[in-house]
């Protein structure tokens, strides 16, 4: 399809499982990326190579239920169609699911005002064969109460360097978070179930969230009181901290503009 | 670790995703299957080459969320440790979640006392990438409410001869479903959503749940009337009712005894 017409920005929303992949941005040659697999999708669909952009890069193994994404094409694809069209293009590890076209002056990320993360613990005895490749196995039961009442010391605005990995780059280690929620849901058979802890901000340093769940899986774990949170915020020193919780019990779960 | 005490019989409740194997039974060398994964883990176990006992074979790419199984063994591992010994063993899409000494005579098959499982759909414009191994993707808006008053037609104690695969050796077709029951999960984004449906029954004839979700599909897709379904049952020919819904949608979810 010849890509000829007007110049068009199009906003899309994905989702993908991330197991296969290396991470959200391109790599070098060979390294099977979600960037790659969409930016290969556009030039086979119009011809275009065009770069995309998104609301946030996601780590190898991290996943996303609403990532979103901007790029500019000349195609003469009908924007309804274009979910579609991707998905006939793309692994069916990553799904298109909604497409608009959107003024020149939208930018996936710097326009983000918000972005909702879950993270999974599966917290039980034995494994789950549906969630392992979705959660963070914790055998020791953890206390939701604790979690939760550590958690509440993370809400609103702060430095956060106590959750930013060494080696980040940002500015300005403030941030503010909205809310960030523990919720727990029995999945059976036997006392098995889910701790889902769901952090919504207005934008994370690297590796944020999955400092945050590894510091409360702490307090959870009865091995710190849940105001130690509190102390760790306060102090900024990442060594304080919880260890990072591995990558694929994170959901990129949406982005709000 | 030898097997050498007295001998006992053990009850498992097990999970597993079907994907990556062709069915619960035993096939000819070289294909993998679920009870081939579990009898040759108890082999390593123990050093005793048993059969095991499911209380229902599953297709290939069917899973189980709670699968019962039994064998006898004369090894010593503690019965509240099997499930750890077992899962040591078996690949991470196999787990067993529960293990109890039973008397001599119980039969996980023939004890059984009733049978559930979950059937899902995939019902939405795009495809998902966490659901296409456990779903039917079906596009066309399907009505919940259709196809929860078709289904209210198989409750109850009936000939499911149209339901029956063909060339199903059962010495009867008569079967009791205890519910029928169609439950709508909203997933997002947009109009992404799930529709479960549950059968429970004292027992199943051979693909009888795919061929009834084929059938209340028909009619959710308004192709037929509700009451279309009691006529098929009543008329108990196989070509008359829908087409059998695809295997991987469908997760034997709990055995009662």
């Amino acid at each position: 399809m010849a890509a000829s017409g007007d110049l068009k920005k199009i906003k899309c929303t994905v989702q993908y499982n991330g197991t296969a992949y290396a991470g959200f941005q391109r790599q070098r040659e060979g390294e099977p990326t979600i960037q790659g697999a969409i930016e290969e999708a556009i030039t086979s669909l119009t011809g275009e190579t065009v770069p995309i952009v998104a609301a946030g890069r996601t780590d190898a193994g991290v996943h996303a239920h609403g990532q979103v994404f901007h790029f500019s094409t000349r195609s003469r694809i009908p924007v309804d169609r274009w979910p579609a069209a991707f998905n006939t293009r793309l692994p069916r590890d990553i799904v298109v699911v909604d497409a608009e076209v959107v003024p020149p002056t939208f930018h996936a990320r710097f326009d983000a005002r918000a972005r909702t993360y879950r993270y999974s613990v599966w917290n039980a005895d034995t494994p789950s064969p549906f969630w392992y490749p979705f959660s963070w196995w914790v055998r020791q039961p953890l206390d939701v109460e604790r979690m939760r009442e550590g958690a509440s010391h993370l809400v609103g605005r702060h430095d956060f360097a106590a959750f930013a990995a060494a080696g980040s780059s940002a500015r300005t280690t403030e941030r503010t978070l909205f809310r960030v929620d523990v919720e727990e849901e029995s999945v059976g058979p036997k006392a098995r179930r889910l701790i889902h802890v769901w952090v919504e901000g207005d934008a994370f340093l690297y590796r944020m969230v999955r400092n945050i769940v590894g510091t409360l899986v702490v307090v959870g774990a009865g091995e710190e009181e849940p105001d130690w949170v509190r102390r760790v915020l306060k102090e900024g020193r990442r060594e304080a901290a919880g260890a990072t919780a591995p990558p694929q019990g994170l959901t990129l779960w949406r982005v709000d503009y």
